[in-house]
């Protein structure tokens, strides 16, 4: 018998289970000032505590990506230790800012289950929520992970698909109040109105990750999952490296697109996401966007649905998405779909 | 005449002398961040406030492992800037808590010197002690080096080997109180009565560790030796390349021995330490953990005795250690012993 | 047309124009570490609250190098993004002390512009102030940089130089007072009176760069420009690869000068600065210094005026400099001018 975790299998997974995940963690401005050198996030709001005092903040707020991987990583031991595969995200919602000081536990609930038709495998869904000290839920999220069975000859339990909407409807947006929003300190003129449902923006610069960064980045998140520090072990695995975690992806993408999108600082929901390819050490990043939707949240501030897509080793003045057969072009890494908040 | 550093030689140290090591530091959140993401540090008690004022800390505490490092490595220019070999340590006790904010100096007193038969190196040996802005003694050890002779032809000093103990004993190894300690937040239900004395557990996980990512820890101590920042220099070296700092070593291990001893987060006094062999940037750590002793301390907390052994590109369900003779496996780092402390 | 910054040409400076750069910083602790965790810096005085508090600082202070690297990277998009060269430093003032909680907005002033004879490219000045969260400037510097032209037929501005002084005055610099320096602490014995002018000091150890290490630096100024990030691009470049941040070369090479410069910690003022060469990773920065001046500023503090030399991938016992030619030796990466106080 051993005492080392073993994960949770398919079969451990029951839809109204709840996990309590261990480690809890009171974030720090040190998390704070880690997540911006393994980024390159310039966002003012999260930048300068006097920008975020003009704009309804009492103190210098955490970046929502950053506590979205914290609240994540905690999630790893108990949810996809024994993941095939990270399907996809929807439903994320940033309800209360997060601040230097502030602990936060995560807590998930098993939503549905499908086991494969090749009955070794099976898709698990959970919503997963970070609480502050105050019990307060500051965000919550779905994903759905493709899990191993422990032994393929037990029973296929019922099937339970819980319904996600395809985004989150503007009207549950948490409306900012962006009172005193300085265009030069934020870097761009270009607010609410600039911006045309339909425009795509070329973020242009690009961004190398090497393999110490990303391994600092995911042990910052707490994320343990072996794929991405155990070199010896990868040598025999399907890519014969270390891959690296799809969070790096997106907050590197999303650091990118400050160039073109400037005053699109806070991000307010998820709405879907999926990884479309692997990222190693060495390749570069570089992201586009498209505006998919505008809705307005108060008189000072609006909010704008994006798609922000990462490519890998390919420049995104093209755009590149998807090919002719629908698939992915193979240098696409993610597809993400967020609203941010914009002053108007 | 130079104004730099030369560095003390055999001949510089006596019995009785005191050093007093240059450039105290003020620990705060930011070390506390980058100790998480060098090293994949995941014990509630360090992570989470809120856990620590459950369990008898006033605020956060700094890891142990943290403050160890630090206050060792203020030493290296005075002790073992022309050392040969770092050979052991003894007797470490950690006494007081320490928490960002605390300005932490380090004092040595040399304790023994013997001069080796060929007459051109000797071991000296010194207890430091880590003292806090109040003049207090955080924490101690004793280590012992293999220094240069400046001239083999100068006189050996008369030998005198301190009396070290082979551990220390639990009776003097200060009880936490952990009055209200959450097993789930823990990451475990394994307690105190669940380890028994002979037990071993692999710890499975691996970590590779990159150029960058030592260089950085090392620094973060402000741990100056050349062997470990100075790859022009190192090529015309025994090895070709850098060597990591021990001290790495022994928090990644421990960071992995997180898997298997979830609660035994504490240190609480180091017994010996040996690092058998040398890591390169590139190797994968891998660990596992011994139960050699128990004690219990109070009525809700205990103490286990542990060895930790680490190995590189070899992961560690086979327990690797020593040869039949008696030698240590080539791909063995670290021979550890030390006690932490456990809820009951 | 594009949302994307593409930067400012040659024509678009005129002397007398006020550009305020985007995203203000609050500096926090966890820069402090980062910084220290980067550059091996080890000076007491901005280690150690209780040093700095013993020597007339309210709080500890944050190394003027890690606030003049902040202020710089907040210009590149606006100043540098077009660059082809940086030319040159000169009267870098640090005005007041700056601490953790600070909030620093950079602003520039266009104070010189000059078309070159092949009417392709410009060189334009600029005085850069950082200013704190209650708008009194802590640090100012003038730099100049070679721009392209957007178009080569544009006609020529009126040339204007600005008048600049080889060296700040000493009378200019703001005077600590160090009332209770502790040698031990500091690290060495040597003060005001031990130097001399003309005194060359080889400062020995060697720090090899990594691709990590420079891109996390880099971002944690928030310094964008794409040289140094986007190795995919880089392929195609004159060099072949990411360039490294010349101020990264400037803040290793100063924290190697501990060795031999231990109390002369602070600086005060930047007199000149040159990038002679280019760093790439994988290349060893050693450094050397000369004393070229020396100044009493009030009953227990004095000032050096020091050249720091760094060299690549070669140890300075020979204080590399300039050929016969009286060109830099193709080793050298920087020759920086700078004043910094010292206790008498």
């Amino acid at each position: 018998m051993t005492k080392s975790n073993p994960g949770n299998y398919f079969e451990d997974f029951q839809p109204g289970m709840e996990i309590v995940h261990a480690t809890p963690l009171t974030l720090s401005a040190g998390d704070v000032s880690l997540y911006r050198a393994l980024t390159g996030s310039r966002h003012a709001l999260y930048s300068a505590e006097t920008f975020a005092a003009a704009n309804g903040f009492p103190a210098l707020p955490v970046d929502p990506l950053l506590a979205f991987h914290i609240v994540f990583g905690k999630t790893v031991p108990d949810i996809s230790l024994n993941a095939v595969a990270n399907l996809g995200y929807a439903e994320g919602k940033f309800l209360k800012p997060v601040y230097p000081g502030d602990t936060l536990t995560s807590v998930s609930e098993v939503i549905g289950v499908k086991e494969n038709s090749n009955g070794k495998t099976g898709v698990v869904w959970v919503r997963t929520r970070g609480e502050n000290q105050n019990g307060e839920t500051v965000l919550s999220y779905v994903r759905w992970v493709m899990v191993h069975k422990k032994d393929a000859a037990s029973a296929a339990p019922d099937t339970v698909i819980p319904d996600l909407p395809g985004a989150v409807a503007a009207s549950d947006l948490a409306a900012p109040n962006y009172a005193d929003w300085n265009d030069a300190l934020a870097g761009s003129n270009w607010r609410f109105g600039d911006y045309e449902v339909g425009e795509k923006i070329d973020h242009v610069d690009g961004m190398t990750v090497e393999e110490a960064e990303h391994q600092i980045a995911t042990r910052l998140y707490q994320n343990t999952a072996k794929v991405h520090f155990d070199a010896h072990a990868q040598k025999d695995s399907r890519f014969g490296k270390r891959l690296i975690y799809g969070g790096v992806v997106i907050s590197i993408a999303r650091a990118l697109s400050f160039n073109g999108l400037e005053s699109a600082a806070q991000m307010l929901a998820i709405n879907a996401g999926t990884h479309a390819g692997p990222l190693f050490a060495g390749d570069t990043i570089y992201a586009w966007s498209e505006v998919l939707d505008k809705a307005e949240l108060s008189a000072n501030t609006g909010a704008l649905r994006l798609r922000l897509v990462a490519g890998k080793n390919h420049p995104c003045s093209d755009f590149p998405l998807r090919g002719e057969d629908g698939k992915y072009d193979p240098d696409v890494l993610l597809d993400f779909d967020y609203w941010a908040a914009i002053p108007i």
